[in-house]
């Protein structure tokens, strides 16, 4: 791909970019860009949220770019504050370690990690001193730390912000400063920290990095943007049958969203998927073809089929369609056992347990264990209890 | 003095005490008290404004307690934020050492510093790593930072607040952790400062600080609080004649606040001082008593008699005073040359030069040199050049 292809593509999977001409520059120039995308070890599990900003690492990678993926194993101890609703508990430096230990693998499934600069940002922050840091600390004005809109969101909420959150954005900034980075990628809610990161470049006379900002991708609820604490995540460790299963869920108002950033098509198949969904063509049609591409993307097109064959042999007979009774359930998280009784499927609570232990509930595709997690319920959620019975959640 | 004695005593010379009827119980426990007064070396000249705080640790000191002169030598190159209405230029490591050499001369003029504990702050922030510094900052909420008054005060005039800045509290407050400090004193602009150390031993389970807050003295300008920016002071080192000629240029209706503060007169006496002002005694010779006690305290009986005698020979006779002609200027700091054209005492500006070297130039009973520092004007301040002349500033 030349490197106009590569901008323009940039440009259309991209929500921002700054500065846009700073950056089609660099790109024209032909140099190795140092690309940087921080990932917080606050979780073992990542979902295809995460999975965006990571492809579009993996682009530039493709292009000849140096990828610099900086595990934050030091700031994922305070916890990023952007968009969230209180203050995260800080993990333990045990808890990040074990996270970061899953997160390679998975994030192999997306990057070359022979080709990629991994660092720790503990490297840098472990050693620093309280001196250095308030020096960092005099580049930036109070003031925009605290009209962070979702500071003012907590604090009109009633919750309290503490002054360690409000660091947040200087450390990760002093990575990009770190890692001399051209380049930082983030989604869009992290906009603020990666501004403060081109600021701080600029203020210390060093690389003053572009910025480029990425959509969300909206959870399985429709509502959210996909993320653990909602609940609502594709995770990239789920198994080809359950990614086809969850993708089938969502509404078909995100079927393009989803082509684009879960299945991360061209972006010129996205805009034939828009165009069939707009002529009329059955969004349940186009929805399967999208389903098997977001698994293809993680399990191979093999496995991708077979989960296809899978929900369609189960879901997809009209005859069934057709008998599938709705029932009308609270959207939210449910224990395996409460699921049953809530839409009368068991006779009674021990009823109710041997049908799990028999292995009689599926959601979506997704065998429920008895002792298992809780199951997360959306509208046109498909609960299958034994061969036979089946439910759709209006 | 008995506890309780020494208790009425604090609360008299203090604006308010946190919490009263805590510090009570510990000073009749009988148990010796560590008191903790800190002070940044951010100027090499100290003045009767620093005086306060520390003629109160003395008074602690008198009474058996332990005093700890904590030496911001750390915190002095990020600057008290508290009451300034701009960002402090950031002091370097040599500045603060430089003024430090000059500080333990001027406040053993006070204290008694072979029972003091002298600490410096460096101590325990020169070695603390960033990790440690977070979990400090998690105890404090980012809101009682932001709402600082001083801070929205700047805000409001259009100035910035950068972040190191919301980091002094925290800094003060570990210090009275480090130190572990039974009382902290400070001055009223002091007040957050000192209960932030207040509510941070609270938060670690540490011991709980009670808090002395004390007035300020009002500076020469009878306006501002006293302090080297307002160019107001009565500085530790200034001369007996130059105290005693500073005094007599306040106004009358800080006589009773300068006999508290300045002279540190018992409150019995300043009681005395209030009552003779009301029945209607010339408060010139009341004030000359108070400058007398003034120049006391830093210079003994002898030289504040000398001082005196010195004043009034120049200032106080009728005939002078009767003669001595008004003067309207502008109450600013004047270049000596400029101030000398400014009231026409000069012909030209050689005229100025040649009267400047000759010694014939003093301001409230100070000699003016040449190429020295600016002179500061302020109502009623007599000036005189030559043996003869004399100007009074209306």
């Amino acid at each position: 791909m030349g490197s106009k292809d590569f901008f323009a593509l940039l440009v259309s999977r991209s929500v921002e970019i700054i500065d846009r001409e700073g950056l089609r520059r660099k790109i024209a120039s032909r140099r190795s860009l140092r690309v940087k995308l921080g990932v917080d070890p606050t979780t073992p599990d990542l979902h295809l949220g995460h999975a965006v900003p990571l492809r579009m690492l993996r682009s530039f990678q493709d292009a000849g770019h140096q990828a610099v993926l900086i595990i934050g194993d030091f700031t994922g101890q305070i916890g990023d504050p952007s968009g969230k609703l209180a203050a995260r508990r800080q993990l333990t430096a045990s808890e990040t370690k074990a996270n970061e230990r899953t997160y390679r693998a998975q994030i192999g499934t997306i990057l070359d990690l022979r080709r990629t600069e991994v660092r720790r940002n503990s490297e840098w922050f472990g050693r620093m001193r309280l001196a250095e840091f308030l020096a960092l600390l005099a580049k930036f004005p109070l003031k925009s730390a605290w009209e962070r809109e979702d500071f003012q969101a907590r604090l009109r909420a009633g919750r309290a912000v503490y002054l360690h959150e409000a660091m947040y954005h200087v450390l990760q900034a002093y990575d990009s400063v770190a890692v001399r980075a051209d380049v930082e990628l983030g989604s869009l809610d992290q906009r603020l920290n990666l501004l403060a990161g081109r600021e701080l470049g600029s203020r210390l006379g060093r690389i003053v990095q572009d910025v480029v900002l990425l959509p969300y991708l909206i959870g399985l609820d429709g509502r959210e943007k996909m993320s653990k604490t909602a609940g609502n995540t594709i995770n990239l460790r789920d198994s080809a049958r359950d990614m086809f299963g969850k993708v089938m869920s969502i509404l078909d108002a995100l079927i393009a969203n989803y082509a684009a950033l879960a299945a991360w098509l061209p972006p010129e198949r996205v805009r034939g998927i828009e165009r069939r969904l707009k002529a009329g063509e059955n969004p349940r049609d186009v929805k399967i073809e999208v389903a098997e591409a977001v698994a293809e993307r993680y399990h191979g097109a093999a496995e991708a089929r077979r989960a296809r064959s899978a929900f369609l042999s189960l879901f997809s007979k009209r005859e069934r369609d057709v008998a599938m009774p709705g029932v009308t359930l609270p959207r939210r998280a449910y224990a395996p056992l409460e699921l049953l009784v809530a839409i009368h499927a068991a006779r009674s609570v021990s009823d109710a347990r041997r049908l799990l232990r028999g292995g009689a509930l599926e959601v979506d595709g997704e065998r429920i264990v008895p002792g298992g997690r809780t199951v997360l319920i959306r509208r046109g959620s498909v609960i299958r209890v034994g061969k036979k019975r089946f439910w759709r959640v209006r």
